[in-house]
């Protein structure tokens, strides 16, 4: 293992405390923590908390594992060999309140192949979900997330805000998951077709523990200013029912939630991302003019958010 | 189009009509109907009972689709050619009582190739999901299919059981779906390496529409005895979490969901599979010994149920 492998688990894990204690005064309730082995190497930390005050379902999961692939998995990577070690924090956010967004993020860190013929890159971003739209969340969000890219050599906002609207996409529905935010894979090695590119591993590494750094402050003013909107009953309606689109995401597109589910991961640290309760009824369309329709209207054409 | 097609098609039609109208009856709510047409060939006709006062949930779907497959989707099909037609009826109806078992049922045809050059086959099954377990009724729902099986030349029983227990089961939660029933495909074709045997299609068709019409004999008998069992709220909570199962299965492993998903099928009749609510919970767990623990133990050790 690398340092700079231990030093991004190091990251990860005081990123996750920063994160859950600052989630937690916000909420009132404490998250729980759980520890788990994976018996083929290493294991993780996962953090949750449930039926809290303001968030209704939440987990920061971080993990460090090591083993060797599988042939036909391995081939899907860029490197030589099947061995491998990654570390990550992944975290979900599913507010009680309807005006308050779902807000998703991840970091990555990770090397394949034998010391020595190993190459290592990072992957991550994160993204937001409303269900009423507020453009001045989105737009703050949006502009922290510009600026982190702005203050690095590594990171161009304009592609990593398109490729988070590539990648949180239903093509069933035809509609964004949210408003996006950025997304990133593969950065450090020189891979195009994977949209990887070639970079100092160390302006990478800045770039990601100023992305982590980041998240609190692009996501809690809009938590603290939403958390306590007077909501209607058809308001709740609607989130469960959008909720249903953020379970249809992850189930069926998103690549790290069906990659653990077949490769027997962690089950319960994978679906904690799945909200709850959650709702789907047949032919459920927003009134036209509606600003649920809106809403639809923004996810159907992503749009720009900051200059 | 052959005269086998339009048979199977109007005899999924009047089977919709009479599952629909005992259904109705025993709730005393209708079903609502639409019909709808399907670009590149074909349409259906969806019959949905929402809230309901024992159907918290259900449709019964017919479809009769036709066109060109794509050549790699043609290569997973028997036969030359990239025409074919299908035709079929889906149905799945969840009930509010949590003591009232969710069930489902799909029967099809199908024909690819040229006319004079093409191959043609059946498949189908039902299924019944308890969320409490009462063994009697898994014995019932079996023992009509037994009795199916045991009146065709062309299935046998204990085949299309292991097959059913093998499909409905989710690998990640190390779980079946619920008890089971009968599943076949490919039946008509010599197809072994996916399942078909070849027969005669008129005694096929013959067993298929025994098989449909044998489906409220299999279960209005369990409805009708569970409908108004009183349960407590812990049982409901139960049930709702079951119901992510159901989700879990239906949109990471269900072939039928996930390939209508896929190819941009009508997302609604799609999706009217999903119950509705649910609830995902970190770490939920019954208690040892409880009755919904027995009913994970069969879940997780698939049984005989008829001799």
């Amino acid at each position: 293992m690398s340092t700079r492998a231990e030093r991004a688990h190091q990251f990860f894990l005081d990123l996750q405390d920063k994160i859950t204690e600052t989630v937690a005064t916000i909420d009132g309730r404490p998250f729980q923590t759980d520890t788990w082995d994976r018996p083929a190497g290493g294991g993780g930390r996962s953090k949750v908390l449930q039926d809290g005050h303001v968030i209704e379902k939440g987990g920061v999961m971080v993990s460090f594992v090591t083993g060797e692939m599988s042939e036909a998995f391995a081939q899907q990577f860029p490197g030589r060999g099947r061995e491998f070690m990654a570390t990550g924090i992944s975290l979900i956010l599913h507010p009680r309140n309807p005006h308050a967004p779902t807000v998703h993020a991840n970091f990555r860190y990770l090397e394949k192949g034998k010391a020595g013929d190993s190459v290592a890159w990072f992957g991550g971003g994160a993204d937001l979900t409303p269900h009423v739209l507020y453009p001045e969340d989105a737009r703050h969000f949006h502009q922290v997330w510009k600026d982190v890219c702005d203050r690095s050599e590594v990171a161009s906002y304009g592609g990593l805000k398109k490729w988070c609207d590539e990648y949180f996409y239903i093509p069933h529905r035809k509609e964004a998951r949210g408003v996006g935010g950025i997304f990133f894979d593969y950065l450090g090695i020189d891979a195009p077709e994977l949209g990887g590119k070639a970079a100092d591993l160390e302006h990478v590494e800045r770039f990601v523990k100023d992305a982590g750094g980041s998240f609190l402050d692009a996501y809690v003013p809009i938590l603290e200013r939403r958390k306590n909107v007077n909501f209607s009953e058809a308001e709740r309606d609607w989130q469960l029912h959008r909720r249903g689109r953020y379970v249809e995401f992850n189930l069926v597109y998103d690549r790290g939630t069906t990659f653990g589910l077949k490769t027997d991961g962690r089950v319960e640290s994978i679906l904690v991302s799945l909200p709850s309760p959650v709702k789907w009824t047949y032919g459920y369309e927003p009134e036209a003019g509606s600003k649920e329709a809106e809403l639809l209207e923004v996810l159907r054409t992503p749009r720009g958010w900051v200059d």
